[in-house]
């Protein structure tokens, strides 16, 4: 079996897919649906063999936690894919209507990307979602998840390709990668393939942007920024910062830098202190803050370090200007926050910070298709680039996601104290 | 002067800029016209500077009637200009709002790219379009033309700067490269460039994108293919094949290869060959073809050449289908045609053919920013790629421009006999 030739097929079956009407692609969630309770038993039980293998190679915890796959969590993508289903047809969508001379009509249309290549964790769940959103949007997709969980993603690649098949959608329309070697030959397949989207470290996201022609989604590094303006309102700021450092440490969307107004610095940082080392924090923070609380002195380095881990940089700023230009030159234009009254200065940051999402008083935690509404989510990614066909002024546009909230954190949604209701609004 | 550093200038501008009103970047367009306007003579003389020097060098024809800047073109650009003043502002637009719960409400709004490198021809008047494209965009631009017009692109460019700070714009958002030695310098300042936009030759197109990290938006190759289907009004095929290949020969939306269904091919092929001829354009066809006319075989080399030139390449096919197969193959997704009077075999073309741009009963030459309203254009591009920030349903999507004609040509609205009226409908 040769993977370019193989490849090639996913290519053409794109073709067909692009084609298919909604009510067979629908049809092709409901099969999977189906086929997923049906053949619950098997799933569960490879998952089992998995999760053993590796138990017995000292795979760290927060990974066994990923890779577990359970009825929890099982019901929660069939309600994912429930929900999917519900959604409108995004396929052949008009998104401009003109008239250029009589009889000569103009129409801007939706249509799929084509081949999506996803390379992802150890998260058995991922396929299924991934997979999904890709089906909805008539996407073909080439799979390769974590070794660690090759036996479930067998079993559930095979369930998911036998369901499409029911509802006549192209067998080829899905791929699955078995073997980390095949990683290099699919970076090559630049003829084939229209996207990638990997999941996963900086060095891999890096590798793959360095060594395909393929356009890659996605992002690279996740340092995320708070910034106390003065004018914060104090109940809320140790709310947001606990929870956008430690509700899920290892997230691209935690908090890595906190910056502090020097005006409000002196009334939070005690009991910030107190309050991040209670969830074993480690403060590493600039000369003036070290003076005040005992801490550890940080270099420019930790500015550029997405620490992933139970570490938060701190640093004094004399006004949100200066808080704006640590951002953009420090960070990576992922999710960067104020916590303010002044809306004038949340105005300001809004407009200045250059990230693809940019919050006011609520965690950063919340970049997430999900919490988005989305229903799911393939990856988050800190690209611009976007346009196609004759690039006039839309086409010379990115947007980014703003979030104005009153103190919310992401821990009262994941702990169900609180649920999102997702009504569309005027404005 | 070290030419990263004022690189760097330009990304710091582009934070300021993404955060004026639309007032300030009007009143720039407005004082560009004015200072065009005031500093005629100057431009015109430069500009007879650079002809006479291009003329001493044997410089062909056609790039000299692109060099060419006198006050038809400087009358066009200034009608350019005011059509951008009267558009709405395409920042802070709202394309989503949604309350996500009670007090935590998600926008997602328009913004700036930020930093868009333009490496373009011989065409002042593109100098022009593209850098007020990107002030009413927000966005800071570095340029970079082709050397024949170094002398008007420099006046041009001290006109422009000048004018922008009058309106209070920062003189940083600008930059005019002049050696060609600065492209491989600005091919390695990926932290401060965030879009690279080549026009030219595909190999130049390749080679920029082949030695970056920086996303490059464009097309290499522009191979266009109309396909004449069985039901097809025969009255509309010489006068779109004729003009899709001779309106501007060398231009990325020219036909290349012509496929014709084999019922109608006795029907056409004798009179299209007249007409051909009549413009001189030489036929290349396969060997059923030949045994009617007298022309020169083709290989499947020409199926993957853009000709650029009077070539046209035309091939039998036996269905619709052979024909979208032919063009996703062969073809650079670019612009691609079908004639017929069959809806049905419409609908199954469009939605088949994985092309930027997709016509009914037209031109392939309509493939343009001014032609689809935009006013004008920084390039056309065959990119997919477009999400930014969590990626769910709408971002695995990409759109297509779809143009529903009656057999219009391109001749007519570029000689005036027919002029486009713009008008935005309900579908």
């Amino acid at each position: 079996m040769n993977l370019k030739e193989d490849i090639k097929k996913v290519k053409q079956a794109s073709i067909q897919l692009q084609g298919t009407s909604i009510e067979n692609r629908n049809k092709a969630l409901e099969e999977i649906i189906k086929a997923l309770l049906e053949h619950k038993e098997e799933i569960l039980e490879e998952n089992h063999k998995d999760m053993e293998l590796a138990i017995e190679n000292n795979i760290e915890k927060a990974v066994l936690g990923r890779l577990k796959f359970d009825e929890k969590k099982l019901q929660d993508v069939i309600t994912g894919i429930q929900d999917l289903i519900k959604m409108k047809d995004p396929l052949f969508q008009t998104q401009l209507a003109r008239e250029l001379d009589e009889g000569l009509k103009l129409y801007k249309e939706t249509c799929p990307i084509g081949v999506i290549g996803v390379i992802f964790e150890a998260r058995p769940d991922a396929l299924i979602q991934i997979s999904t959103l890709c089906i909805k949007s008539g996407n073909c997709i080439i799979l390769k998840g974590g070794s660690e969980a090759m036996k479930t993603n067998k079993i559930l690649f095979q369930i998911i390709q036998n369901a499409i098949c029911l509802a006549n959608l192209p067998k080829d329309s899905m791929m699955l990668l078995e073997a980390r070697s095949e990683i290099n030959e699919l970076l090559t397949c630049h003829e084939s393939v229209d996207l990638l989207i990997p999941r996963g470290s900086n060095s891999f996201v890096q590798y793959i942007m360095n060594n395909t022609k393929i356009p890659v989604m996605g992002h690279a590094d996740g340092i995320c920024h708070i910034y106390v303006d003065k004018k914060a309102d104090i109940s809320k700021v140790i709310p947001i910062v606990v929870d956008a450092k430690t509700q899920y440490v290892s997230a691209c969307n935690t908090v890595e830098t906190l910056l502090i107004h020097k005006d409000i610095m002196h009334e939070v940082i005690k009991d910030l202190k107190i309050a991040l080392e209670e969830k074993k924090v480690e403060i590493r923070a600039s000369k003036d803050i070290c003076e005040l609380i005992e801490c550890n002195e940080l270099s420019d380095q930790d500015y550029e370090t997405e620490y992933l881990d139970y570490i938060l940089a701190i640093k004094t700023v004399e006004s949100v200007e200066e808080a704006i230009h640590h951002i953009n030159y420090y960070g990576s234009h992922h999710t960067d926050c104020i916590i303010t009254e002044d809306m004038q200065a949340v105005d300001v940051f809004m407009k200045m910070v250059d990230s693809a999402n940019v919050y006011h008083n609520c965690s950063t935690r919340f970049a997430d298709g999900y919490r988005y509404g989305f229903g799911a989510e393939v990856g988050i990614s800190t690209s611009k680039l976007h346009a196609r066909g004759p690039v006039g002024l839309e086409g010379l546009l990115s947007y980014k996601y703003k979030i104005f909230g009153s103190g919310q954190t992401v821990t009262d949604y994941a702990s169900g104290n609180k649920t999102f209701h997702f009504k569309d609004i005027t404005i």
